[in-house]
């Protein structure tokens, strides 16, 4: 395998890793896409939580109310696609997603270190449901219930890669590249493709 | 309908507008989503050429030897999603896409205003195609074919949206709402919703 994409693949983990732990790196903000109902493919932004390289897991938090939650039960396979305009570069893996319900250890355990802020944002009403016409950003404001109340509806998801298109744009000469791993997220194989 | 939503529809529309005339806005660069072989959810950066408010249609172009291309003519249902981190918002619009291949008189009309550096970004390889192991950056660099070369391979895509899911989002003040468009780009409906 050439060093220069052995070097290009470790770059774009490292980015990954970097936006896991500081909000204002680029990558912070991803799209999840995933099958809707009715085979409509669906796409929203998520906030990566973390980035492991060893094993090609990304990780994100959602109100198990929402839709995406009861989607990726039903079909796993995902899309995760970044994009820096700044880097000009884009990231996009393909792989699945396993989920860890509330109430399950993975869900405890990650849950046990959210600051309240965070805990808030799980105390609403369920994501996507019609408020009332009138008076409705109020409705918005933070509800008084117990900060444990958004525990119930936490959940976890893990994203598995198994393959990154790797893409960097630049004026008339933009390079890409194909990564994938195996299953203990080891990388098997890279090649340069047209961009 | 009230007042408030209908200007929040509005300055979305707006802002995908000032997108398309210039690189420097938020919303520039979108995601599409679609429909993949084997039902595999695909998503990718688009660049916004074209936003027209009055008929609720995304302009997009590409090289019709992506496999987007093939995607979107077996299954033109389409999730655009677009993300500032400056304004903290996010517009998801659900539609159909329409494709203009190579020939049609709506691709030859935007191709004919294409500067020549662009034109020259359908002159490489089939996109996705694997490159030669060694010296494969070198292979990116402008080709020497003659510039109408790329007319050939030059597509664009039209995107009708049926929904715009709008949200802002605030440390425990988020907003969000949902917006319908009738079959002419009419509104034709707007709620609040739980974000």
């Amino acid at each position: 395998m050439q060093h220069d994409l052995i070097t290009i693949d470790s770059e774009a983990w490292d980015a990954l890793a970097a936006a896991a732990a500081d909000p204002s790196q680029p990558f912070r903000y991803l799209t999840l896409a995933s099958l809707g109902r009715c085979q409509f493919p669906e796409a929203r932004t998520v906030v990566l939580r973390s980035a492991k390289s060893a094993t090609r897991v990304l990780e994100f938090h959602t109100d198990t109310r929402s839709p995406k939650w009861q989607e990726l039960q039903d079909n796993g396979n995902t899309t995760i696609l970044g994009y820096s305009d700044v880097l000009k570069l884009q990231l996009r893996l393909r792989g699945e997603i396993d989920l860890a319900p509330p109430g399950s250890p993975e869900a405890d355990r990650v849950w046990s270190r959210l600051p309240p802020h965070t805990r808030a944002t799980y105390q609403g009403g369920p994501p996507g449901d019609e408020l009332p016409p009138e008076g409705a950003p109020a409705a918005h404001a933070p509800m008084s219930a117990p900060e444990e109340t958004g525990r119930d509806r936490f959940g976890v998801l893990s994203f598995k890669a198994l393959s990154l298109d790797w893409c960097r744009l630049e004026r008339n000469n933009s390079l890409r590249a194909r990564f994938s791993y195996g299953p203990s997220g080891e990388l098997n194989g890279a090649s340069w493709v047209s961009p």
